[in-house]
């Protein structure tokens, strides 16, 4: 069957495949077929069609995952959500926004900003990710540190389920108790479950108190890890704490003006009534920068954001992790991941959401050792699920972390609840379309 | 078969069923064995017989439901989690408290404040329910207007399925993308799917700002939603927005050192640095009233928590609503309750937690006239639905609201959602003993 052109009978608009064989993270997959949706009705028609065909499905917000999760490894039809990017409507009142699914995150904060409200979850991928990506992928970012990730935004989403049937999953209220809950697990469930067209989300006011900014230089992660154990001691909640090691700093540094001391730095926000407390909290800091101005400010977040992006500017390949370990684990941790760099005679320069114990720790490798960067990586996600974290706070399972998620849930929760993930898939996509072979299901 | 010979046959202790007949709304039911869980095992005890035999099974944490979800409707067996009350484990550096199913609530809070962090939700009925009740409930209360319902604070539980097998649902860390998210699939769905036996909550330090307590009066419910509505547009969090009517004022008098003018008050909590938005957004105030020192506060707060025992105590009997409106909406439905309370000629008191849009209109009514205030619940109800709010924000389903959230679901989201909550829970529960007869399911 030519699925081109069945698709192109029924109305829909193909886009050219060859843009579509790659997501961030270098995961590759052939569509047979991408299709460009610029309505629900275009969704309804594909999913009709690939499910009285048993054709895989796979949606497509930017292309902007890390774990392969957007990419057909074997084929199947693309929907690029990216038409749809409307902002259907905000209410000041309601304090709720809803949005198409192919709407850019940061554009939904460009909207909101000057209305005095802003979106909180922001990964390093917001000025390109889309908000259905970023729904599907339960993202996070730097401020998550204090207002949670993506499930704790996403009121309602629409979604078409893969036999083509439309339904509203949750409602656009602040509270509401009538059924299941279903939206969170369309939340992070990576467009295993269905398509998502639009999503209604919560937003909050552009705090009233004012935000210190400050970039604290270590000379050993021993003391990075207690900075943040004493933060939670005294009881301190952070706007942002984020861990930029030294050869993270060095690689911004190229594009932006950042100094360099020690072995790494806290970049920390806090309320400004909560400054003294945060000082009490620096464990041997060798050099303390505090941001004097609005522009100093921004410029240190925008090299944070840059982070990951300046790391893989420095090296043919970078895989990047995404652990998530106990506060109390934090400088075991860094010990561990200098050790496996000893071993394996590997860079692993280390940046990531430290104040929820969510770090990005990244593997720099090139084509003479793939194999060797990918035994560093299971061995660090071995060691974090024997510790009692995550192999994943953000980015997600893919089909890259699909054997060690499944590791991790038969270690931490049991089998039985990978069998219950599983009979839920079915009871959406009983013929298993939709992405198939990602996430654990 | 005599049900109590044989779950003592297998060593389990049991209590007299006439403890167990009725919730807090008054639903009646009877059980043919209730079992005191010690301990996990004796959760997986009950299952695998009850499994076996398919005889229902109803989870029971205090009996403080007002929907009748812990009832035995038509029989089964009752299981007290109440002797399951230890605090296992905290840590002041992880922000997280990990406890049996029993405990309760308030003494989870008794146990943090000492230690500078607190547990956000706080259902008026904290000082006798269990947080395994209230996590099956998603359960709310005054602070939720800032920090969310139970949804927001559950991280993981463990919990014992129909089949008797043990399971951890959920991870107990700040970030976790493996797998789907059943934690939420859980909170919410009214021991339905299985028993819950320990919870891990995140906590919060108590805010280190100060807080403006102020009791503020109007002369018209209009005001009332429009100071509310104000609120929101300046942007202002308030920590708290509770709502208490004329009559529930003067209930409320009987106990408590409380003031009375026009036709009701608002109880409003803000941060000291947003006391003069505040006094811009009231909407006509005919009175306000600041708390001075922290006995007042109290005393204010402890009033409002005693607001629906006071009103029940002033009639023979109250049907508490539970009713959730978009914050544009509030001037409107109090309007429609006014109407109603006219037409039926019946009295309705509202309090409730009106900054998030979530009002307990109280039904008054004695033997003579349950007819009629059943129609008045239905008929509030269904505008609700129709002007897109919910029926219910924080109390639940449990068998009073079945038909009614059936309907919520059918009108806001489309019949095919109720279809897949239903095949979720059998996926939980292929012989359906799991609290039957509740929930939409």
């Amino acid at each position: 069957m030519d699925i081109q052109s069945e698709l192109k009978k029924i109305g829909l608009e193909l886009k050219d495949v060859e843009g579509y064989t790659e997501d961030m993270g270098y995961f590759k997959g052939e569509a047979d077929a991408v299709v460009l949706a610029r309505s629900t009705e275009d969704v309804v028609k594909v999913m009709r069609f690939a499910n009285e065909k048993g054709i895989p499905v796979i949606p497509w917000g930017r292309g902007t995952s890390v774990t392969g999760a957007v990419t057909a490894i074997k084929g199947g039809i693309i929907i690029d959500m990216s038409p749809m990017n409307r902002i259907i409507d905000f209410s000041d009142e309601d304090w709720i926004i809803h949005v198409e699914a192919g709407v850019v995150l940061d554009e939904i904060n460009a909207f909101l900003r000057p209305r005095g409200f802003f979106f909180p979850p922001d990964p390093a991928s917001s000025f390109m990710c889309s908000i259905g990506g970023a729904t599907s992928e339960g993202s996070g970012g730097m401020h998550c540190v204090k207002y949670g990730t993506m499930k704790d935004w996403v009121l309602a989403t629409r979604m078409v389920l893969p036999d083509g049937t439309t339904v509203k999953v949750g409602e656009p209220l602040h509270k509401n108790r009538v059924g299941y809950d279903l939206t969170h697990l369309v939340i992070g469930s990576e467009g295993t479950l269905g398509v998502i067209t639009e999503v209604w989300l919560k937003v909050v006011p552009i705090p009233s108190y004012k935000i210190k900014r400050v970039l604290a230089f270590f000379d050993s992660e021993e003391d990075i890890g207690r900075t943040i154990i004493n933060l939670r001691k005294n009881r301190v909640q952070p706007e942002i704490a984020e861990y930029m090691d030294l050869k993270v700093l060095e690689a911004v540094k190229r594009s932006f003006n950042i100094e360099t001391h020690g072995v790494g730095a806290l970049l920390i926000d806090v309320p400004e009534f909560e400054t003294e407390k945060l000082s009490m909290s620096l464990s041997n800091p060798s050099y303390v920068k505090v941001a004097e101005s609005e522009e100093e400010k921004e410029e240190l977040y925008k090299a944070r954001s840059y982070a990951y992006l300046a790391v893989k500017s420095i090296s043919k390949y970078a895989m990047s992790e995404d652990i998530v370990v106990p506060i109390s684990k934090l400088p075991n941790v860094f010990k561990k991941i200098r050790e496996l760099e000893e071993n394996y005679g590997m860079e692993c320069p280390i940046v990531g959401h430290i104040g929820d114990g969510n770090l990005h720790p990244i593997i720099l490798y090139d084509d003479s050792n793939k194999d060797k960067a990918e035994a560093f990586f299971r061995d660090l996600c071995k060691y974090v699920i024997d510790e009692g974290g995550s192999i994943t706070g953000e980015h997600g399972v893919g089909i890259q972390k699909r054997e060690l998620a499944i590791r991790q849930i038969e270690v931490h929760n049991g089998r039985t609840l990978l069998e219950l993930m599983k009979g839920i898939k079915s009871v959406f996509d009983k013929k298993g379309i939709m992405n198939p072979y990602k996430q654990v299901v």
